[in-house]
C-alpha cells in the first residue's frame, strides 16, 4: 500500500512547483515573442460571423410546447427555462429565464515539467459570443455532450487525459459554480492533471508557465474567464527568503504575506464560513422552474425573449459560421447581457496583511442559495432611473476611487459559448488604509490565504471573485 | 480591530476544550444517577398516541388539485410530491415520492463553561414517530416556521442563542445534509453557540458533558441521530502524553492515532475529496419534481402512498395526540420506511492508523449529487427476492462479522416528526488486517482527522455517516 505524506507536505510541495512555474515569466519551450506571433496568427484564421434570427429559424431548437422551455431536439446541451425565485419567507419572489445545463463540465488543464518547471498545455479556443474571438482557454473546456459526440462534431483533443486520472498525477480537481445569475445550478470540474510521459502539441496548443499566463493577465480579452477560474484554486504558498525579488512596494509586501496561514487576519476560517452560513440560513432561496411562457416580467418576441424595461439580458436565437470549430455551421441561443458590467474586489492592508472585501450574496441559480462574490458585482445600468431601488453597496465608492489605487483593470467576456458580447470590467483596487474596516453584515474581510483554503472546496467563491482572485495573484 | 490567533491554534484550543468535556464522564452539575431520574421520568411524562387515519381527515393537510402535491394550506412545514431521477446520461431514471421543506432548520446546541468544563444543554424531547417518544436532543431543533409561529404553538425556548450569535461565541456553524433518500435537497444548520452568562435549564433540560453524551451512545433510543450528527462535527485532536489513559487496546491505540492530523493517510485529503468530485461528474444526478399523482410505481391509497411491491416506505396520514408539545393535538403526513435499516461503518488499521470505509454515493435528493456515506447503508428486505438485483457491497460481509468485531451497535430511530417507527441498526465494525484494502472504486480508506477536517465543511458526509462517527468517538 501507498501511505501519503502528511497533507502539509504534500500542499506545500505542489505549491512550492507552482511558484517556481510563476516566478518563471518567459520560458525555452514557448518563449514571449513566439507565443505573441502564434497567438496573434490565432486570432487572425479563427473566427465567427454571428447573425442573430428569429427563433423560428434556429434548427433543431425548439419550445417545447408543454413547458414554453427552449430546448435542443437530442435533449442535451442545455435548455433556457423559466424560474421563479423566493428570497425568503418574507420578501416577494421573482421571475427571469435561466440557462439550465444538467451536466458537469469539465475546465481541466494538462500540466507537464518541462526544462524543471510545470507548463500548462493551453489552448487558443475560440468562441462565437466573444468579440475578436480566441481566447487562451484550458487544455480542455467540455461538457459530456462534447466528448460523448452529441455534438455530432470531432473529437475533443486531450480530453483522455481527465477520464480517469491516476491519483497521484492530480494536482487539483474540485467542484466550482458557474455564473449563477444566469445559470441553474451549473458547475464545473476544475482539474489539474500532471502528465509524465511526452505529449504532442502544436495547432491551437502551446505551453506556457504560469509566469507567462499570469503576464498576459494584465491585457483585455486575452485569457478566458475560465482559465483564470482554474488558476485561482491552484494552492499558494508564501514565499522564502530570496524568493520575493526587490520590487517591494507596501501592496506587494501586504499581499505575499496574506499568502502565510500564520498570517493575522480579522476572522478566524470558521467565521468566515459562518458568515456565509448565516446568509444561506437567512433567505434559504427557493428555486423553482415554470414555464418560460409565463414568466412574470419578461416577454417572447420572435428574435428575443427580453423585458420590456431593456434590463438584465435578453435571451437570442443566432445562426454562427465557423471557421475553426468542431462543427462549422449551427445555430444555438446566446444569452445577451445588457452592457457594462462591473466586478471590482477591494484590497486592504489590515496590520500589514492584504485582505479582500467579499460579500456573501444570493444569486438566482445558485446551487445552495449564496456564494462569496467580490466587494462589487453589477451592472450599473440596471439600477438607474429606479427610484426607491437599492443602490449596490460601494459601486459609487468604486467609481471615484482615484486611479492609482486601481492595481489592475482588465476586461474579459463571459463563456461565448453560452453569452453574446458578454464583456465585463474586472478591477482590483487597493483602497488604503483610511477605508473603514466596519462594513456591512453580509461583507467580510479575508485574507488571501483563508480564499485559497476556501478554494480547495467548492461553492465558496463564485465565477466572478474566482476571476478576481487570479487577477490578485498576478500582481505577487 | 480584533486579529485572531492563527488558524490552527485557535481550532485546538476549542478541541482541546471539548477533549476535556469528553474526558469528563460524570459531572457535579447533573450526575450521572441524576440524568437518570429525570431521563426515566421524562420518558414516563412525555408520550403521544400515534393513530393512522385516511388523508381525507386530516386538518390543515391536502392533495394540491394541480401537482398532486401532499401540502398544508400555510404552504409552510413540508410537502410530499414527486420526484424522478436521473443519475446519469445513460441510465433510467426512477421515481419517488419525496419529502420537500425548503427552509434550513436549525440543529443547535448552546454549551456552558460549569466547574471548568463545557457542558452541553440537551433537550428530552418527544417526537411522534418515535417509539417510546423521548430522545437526548439539541437544545433547539427548530425550522423558521416554528420559532416565527406558523406551528401556532409555544415559542421556542433558547431559540435566541441562535439568531445571531457574536462570531466569538460560536463554536461550530455549517450547513449539513438531510437523509437524503427521502428530503430533497433538505439540509440544517449545524450550530454549537457558548453562553458566557448564567442559562436557566431545568424542565425538559439539563447540562451534560460530551463525556457524559458520549457514555450514553451505546444504549439503544437515547440519543437522537440529530444529537449525534452534531457532536460528530465539533473539532478533535489527539489525546497529549498521559491524557489516554491506560486501557490502551490495539484498536483504541489506532483510534486515536487517527485523530492526529500528522498520522499517514492511505489517501491525501485533496485526493480523498477527487473521489467524491469525481462520482459527483460521472453521475450529474438530475432531479426534477413531477406530480405526485404521476410518480410511477406508486399508488395512491385512501390512508397511504405506497408501491404495490410494499418495498421502500408509505406515506401515511397521522393523528397525533400529545402531552408535551407546542400543540397538543394535530394531524399530518409521516414517512414510514420498511423496517431493518443498517448503517455499518467498517474500521481498519492501516500501519497503526485507524481508516473508516467510506462510500461516495449517489442519492436521490442530494443537494449537490452524491456524498460520502457509511460502508453499508441499506434495508436489506429492499434488495431481496429479485434475480438480478445487485446485492449492496459488503452487506454480507457485515451480516457475517463475528461478535467480537463489533465495536458498537446501537438502534436509533430516525427524526419522529417526519418519520414513522423507522428503526436503524449502527454497526462499527472493526473489519481487522486481513481485509482487503483493495475496495471497489466509489469506496475510499480515510483517517478519522480526514473525516473531522471534511465536517469542518458542508455536504461530505451523509447523516448516517455523520451519526457512526460520532458513535466511533464515543469509542475514544
Amino acid at each position: 500500500m501507498r501511505s501519503s505524506a502528511p497533507e502539509t507536505a504534500s500542499r506545500e510541495e505542489a505549491a512550492r512547483r507552482f511558484a517556481l512555474s510563476a516566478r518563471t515569466t518567459d520560458s525555452t519551450v514557448t518563449p514571449n515573442h513566439r507565443f505573441e506571433q502564434w497567438f496573434a496568427q490565432k486570432r487572425r484564421r479563427a473566427g465567427f460571423v454571428v447573425t442573430r434570427i428569429p427563433f423560428s429559424r434556429m434548427s433543431g431548437w425548439g419550445f417545447d410546447p408543454d413547458t414554453g422551455a427552449l430546448t435542443h431536439r437530442s435533449g442535451r446541451f442545455f435548455s433556457v427555462e423559466g424560474l421563479r425565485v423566493q428570497p425568503d419567507g418574507d420578501s416577494p419572489p421573482w421571475e427571469q429565464p435561466v440557462l439550465v445545463q444538467r451536466e458537469i463540465g469539465i475546465l481541466g488543464f494538462v500540466v507537464r515539467e518541462l526544462a524543471g518547471v510545470l507548463h500548462f498545455l493551453v489552448q487558443a479556443k475560440a468562441e462565437p459570443g466573444n468579440p475578436g474571438a480566441v481566447r487562451i482557454s484550458p487544455t480542455v473546456q467540455a461538457t459530456r455532450s462534447n466528448y460523448t459526440g452529441v455534438h455530432n462534431g470531432r473529437s475533443i483533443p486531450y480530453v483522455e487525459y481527465f477520464l480517469a486520472p491516476p491519483p497521484e498525477q492530480v494536482l487539483l480537481d474540485n467542484l466550482q459554480s458557474e455564473r449563477s445569475a444566469w445559470f441553474l445550478r451549473k458547475r464545473n470540474r476544475h482539474l489539474v492533471v500532471e502528465s509524465t510521459a511526452d505529449i504532442p502539441s502544436g495547432g491551437d496548443f502551446c505551453w506556457l508557465t504560469l509566469g507567462q499566463l499570469r503576464r498576459l493577465m494584465s491585457r483585455d480579452h486575452l485569457l478566458s474567464m475560465e482559465t483564470c477560474s482554474v488558476l485561482a484554486c491552484l494552492p499558494e504558498r508564501a514565499p522564502e527568503e530570496g524568493e520575493a525579488g526587490h520590487r517591494q512596494s507596501r501592496f506587494r509586501a501586504a499581499l505575499l504575506k496574506s499568502l502565510d496561514e500564520q498570517a493575522a487576519s480579522r476572522h478566524r476560517l470558521p467565521e468566515v464560513i459562518s458568515r456565509l452560513t448565516a446568509v444561506k440560513a437567512l433567505h434559504e432561496v427557493g428555486q423553482r422552474t415554470v414555464p418560460l411562457s409565463e414568466v412574470a416580467g419578461w416577454q417572447r418576441l420572435d428574435e428575443e425573449i427580453s423585458r420590456p424595461d431593456g434590463r438584465y439580458f435578453a435571451v437570442v436565437g443566432a445562426e454562427v459560421t465557423a471557421r475553426s470549430r468542431e462543427v462549422a455551421h449551427w445555430t444555438q441561443p446566446l444569452l445577451a447581457p445588457v452592457p457594462g458590467g462591473l466586478s471590482a474586489l477591494f484590497t486592504r492592508s489590515i496590520d500589514g496583511v492584504l485582505h479582500v472585501l467579499l460579500e456573501a450574496r444570493v444569486e438566482a441559480g445558485s446551487l445552495d442559495v449564496a456564494e462569496f462574490r467580490p466587494t462589487v458585482q453589477c451592472t450599473p445600468s440596471n439600477h438607474e432611473g429606479r427610484p426607491g431601488w437599492p443602490r449596490p453597496h460601494f459601486l459609487d465608492a468604486a467609481l471615484a476611487m482615484p486611479g492609482d489605487r486601481v492595481r489592475c483593470e482588465v476586461r474579459m467576456c463571459e463563456e461565448g459559448a453560452r453569452f453574446l458580447d458578454a464583456e465585463n470590467r474586472y478591477l482590483v483596487i487597493d483602497v488604503g488604509e483610511d477605508f473603514p474596516l466596519d462594513v456591512p453584515p453580509a461583507f467580510t474581510w479575508v485574507t488571501v490565504a483563508q480564499v485559497q483554503r476556501l478554494l480547495e472546496h467548492s461553492y465558496y467563491l463564485n465565477m466572478q471573485a474566482r476571476t478576481l482572485i487570479a487577477l490578485l495573484h498576478a500582481l505577487h
